[in-house]
């Protein structure tokens, strides 16, 4: 039990949907990197009964209780008082805070207030840690062994405290944690429930302390294993060991052994294979070319795209015959390669992705009902294309697709670092 | 008591960092405006002991609970053997259930395997909602007149879930609830101190049973009043008249009186108009296309995109002339201006969006840091164009252009409908 935490995060805007959670995630991946195992999230609002309910049970049920939020200078901000009660502290003056204040506030070009200026009142029980990105001194209680540290929401402020002050102190405080160890695997080509059977024998056989997760993505499902153990380099040895088995498992259909979005695999592929590409696309309406540029760097790989979402656009632009759009139709195999092999030119490109298919939720019919797509992905001369039956969400269908496009054309450019690596 | 709510969310994955919980930042949104008060928010890992004790916990201090995630078909999700524990639940074969699997895996052109089977049996205990979306059904228990409610964690399943079956039965369920009434206005020409300086005099003046508060988007505020009142009539007149104060107060600088994504907002507009959009991107990289095709219906108005990521694509098929891209630079004006004249004409659009800037993290100079961003945005003969200076974060800039260039388009149209209306 000696390596297990729970993080509590304090604020109405929390429980109203006004502020997404980004803090608690990336605390998540720090505190498993040095070996502590978050067991529990809670939130609370600013008010004092939940505050402290949330306080007791934390204490009585983990060694460390990290506190995020609610400990800024305006009204609404209870947590520090909620602190003293909860400790029995009495606040007092603290000259080394106030100095931290005078510095930032000068820094900032801003004039010290009589609100700023209270947050060097700080509890008389608890060690103070500056705050060197902002205003509000981090607090680090101890009780009956267990930590109890109170620190700013502002994103930038908590990643601060916790990399330089917060995370190196909990390492030193806790010296025999157990080790943590986790590897994923993105795996193609299965659903979730086939890939489960498939991997029934490979799961009963893992050792007891390793374990087997599934997370499925659109489009492909990320396996996680995750190991603890006293020591290392037994875990290491006993992961490594794990991994080589999986992969004899699933050879091909692993299409990455580290945790990344497509997007960015996909870039550093084609970067690899020094092969630029281009995208048409219809039913994904430019969320494949908005993935990819989403990823900085991009722009050594990626020329461009042409968005034809009408039927005119795919003639004038993408040159798809009208013959084949009329004796075809628009989502038909016929189109999407035309369409990869257009732009494939018109932008000069070495790759392709091409999409066309019903997102919905209208303009489906029998023969073609919603979540109908073609995909074709071109690679120089080699040209791929496939037909998928997705779902009936206009959302699912997109990202599908997207995803299954940049899989598709992931797959070719391998096989080009396979010929010419 | 009677509106509050607990969420706990399970799965080993929201607590190791390796999922960003973005589920019940929605499901508080929508929760609240049903006049529902999300108090508590809970997650555990796939564990039977943390599951419960969570469950207890919950149904011991809110009406209701919702509860997402681990109800897959694996072995790792347990959710929903520990609910039959908590429920006394045993486990029997539902051929409803059976039948919406078989139908879902029919249309994904997939077997039925033996463990997506095993997901037609449930407890005998719950009201049984089928899965619109996806195999694993939704179960709905009643006990001491606390409701509990077991959905997906996949978010599209449980959206889903939510909108059509959750969200109408719970209003149904628990009518005696004050009346809670919420109106956003999006605000554009302010930041969001500016703002609430300006609205200073405007927030003290509110009854005590009406709040104000400021979400501030990418490139706009959301400005929401929230009020709550045991007598509807009263309250409706009540926030009628602080609408009207608002309005004067603010005037052309509210971009809408509902809250919708700006990519609906424009559609609409244009749909009235009877115009028609295509886009030029650059830095946005398709982000702009990607949120307007993301509105159902949009191909009656959207004709599509050329993604000229590259100068090259800029000159061959935007016809930007290679003196401007050397004289100017890439990130003009001149330069944005052809692009939009040049995919409106190549797209025979009425309206078109082009964006060229720096997105960062790289390509920054001292004359055009990152952040610099210039968009034009033209319907029919009248085109503007606008230089920014955005943040230094590459995510940040995409969706901030994006954002603005769809507001300045939404200005044009706009004014075309005072003149045609």
């Amino acid at each position: 039990m000696q390596n297990t935490v729970e993080i509590i995060t304090i604020g109405d805007e929390l429980l109203i949907g006004q502020v997404l959670d980004t803090n608690s995630c990336w605390m998540e991946q720090e505190l498993n990197k040095i070996g502590f195992d978050v067991c529990y999230k809670t939130t609370v609002g600013d008010n004092e009964p939940d505050i402290l309910d949330a306080f007791e049970r934390a204490c009585s049920r983990v060694p460390v209780v990290l506190v995020t939020g609610g400990i800024g200078p305006t009204k609404d901000d209870i947590t520090k008082k909620t602190l003293c009660r909860f400790f029995n502290s009495s606040l007092v003056f603290n000259d080394l805070v106030l100095n931290n204040i005078e510095q930032m506030m000068k820094f900032n070009n801003r004039p010290l207030n009589e609100l700023t200026r209270q947050q060097a009142y700080v509890p008389d029980n608890c060690e103070i840690i500056q705050n060197r990105l902002g205003t509000a001194p981090i607090t680090w209680f101890e009780r009956n062994n267990v930590v109890l540290v109170s620190m700013p929401g502002v994103p930038y402020e908590m990643k601060g405290a916790m990399a330089v002050d917060i995370l190196p102190r909990l390492k030193n405080r806790f010296n025999d944690r157990e080790c943590i160890l986790h590897q994923t695997f993105l795996v193609g080509n299965y659903s979730e429930s086939m890939l489960a059977m498939y991997l029934e024998q490979f799961e009963n056989e893992l050792p007891q302390n390793i374990k087997l997760a599934y997370l499925p993505s659109y489009g492909f499902i990320r396996l996680r294993l995750s190991g603890k153990h006293p020591s290392e380099t037994t875990l290491k040895q006993q992961m490594e060991d794990q991994r080589i088995r999986l992969i004899n498992y699933l050879r091909k259909d692993i299409v990455s052994e580290t945790d990344q979005p497509l997007e960015m695999l996909l870039g550093k592929n084609l970067r690899k294979a020094n092969l630029t590409l281009s995208t048409a696309e219809s039913c994904t309406g430019g969320k494949i070319a908005s993935l990819i540029t989403s990823v900085p760097g991009s722009s050594a790989y990626f020329k461009g795209s042409v968005i034809a979402y009408s039927n005119e656009i795919k003639q004038t632009v993408l040159n798809v015959t009208s013959s084949d759009l009329e004796q075809f139709g628009a989502v038909s195999e016929q189109v999407v390669r035309q369409m990869a092999v257009s732009v494939q030119q018109l932008f000069e490109s070495d790759c392709a992705i091409a999409t066309s298919g019903i997102a919905g939720p209208d303009g489906g019919s029998d023969d073609k009902p919603v979540g109908t797509v073609w995909i074709a992905v071109a690679c120089r001369n080699k040209i791929i294309s496939e037909k998928f039956n997705f779902s009936q969400c206009r959302e699912g269908n997109i990202i599908r697709s997207s995803n299954t496009g940049m899989l598709m054309l992931l797959d070719l450019v391998k096989d080009q670092l396979k010929i010419f690596p």
